[in-house]
């Protein structure tokens, strides 16, 4: 599994905007098995993203989605920039799969 | 919803002991909706971990299940400190449930 930690900083006022955004840009992404889009309540600005994917490839498949293009053209306007990004290895826990459905073999 | 998104540092070698010990004393957690634990592939004694709960009460009262008293009984010679905890406040997206079943009226 491959997953992404990230904060992002909305436009002023642009929060909830992006937010709106992020949820319908990102709803039917193949090989996404977590997408958690929160709120930083002690910074009215800051979105957290934490991703987790079957693999690598899934992720970056993903940047080429139209839904995701046009979730990105239409959000860049609110962003005013990216406090980190983080590149996690998810090993399991709650609502993560033991085992990558595509890492087993196909019948 | 609650979350938390935090980084814990392993004493030097002891990451996958402690990951072994995380993911078996955080199975079985009521209001945990999600939490993922997951290896920082830069940073060899690094543990990232994102979670979600119904709210910030049941995250509270996980702190004393036996089962996690145990994990901490037991994590806790192997952790060399914490980098980071940021609560967040979920707002959707992929695994993550639209409504919080415990937000629903009761019938």
């Amino acid at each position: 599994m491959f997953g992404l930690i990230g904060k992002m900083r909305a436009q002023p006022g642009k929060r909830d905007v992006l937010l709106d955004i992020l949820l319908r840009g990102t709803e039917h992404m193949p090989g996404c098995l977590i997408y958690i889009v929160a709120k930083d309540p002690a910074d009215p600005e800051a979105i957290w993203i934490t991703e987790v994917w079957n693999d690598h490839a899934s992720h970056e498949a993903s940047l080429s989605l139209p839904s995701v293009q046009a979730a990105i053209s239409e959000g860049r306007p609110h962003i005013a920039g990216f406090d980190s990004s983080t590149p996690i290895e998810p090993v399991g826990g709650v609502g993560v799969p033991s085992a990558s459905p595509a890492a087993l073999p196909l019948e």
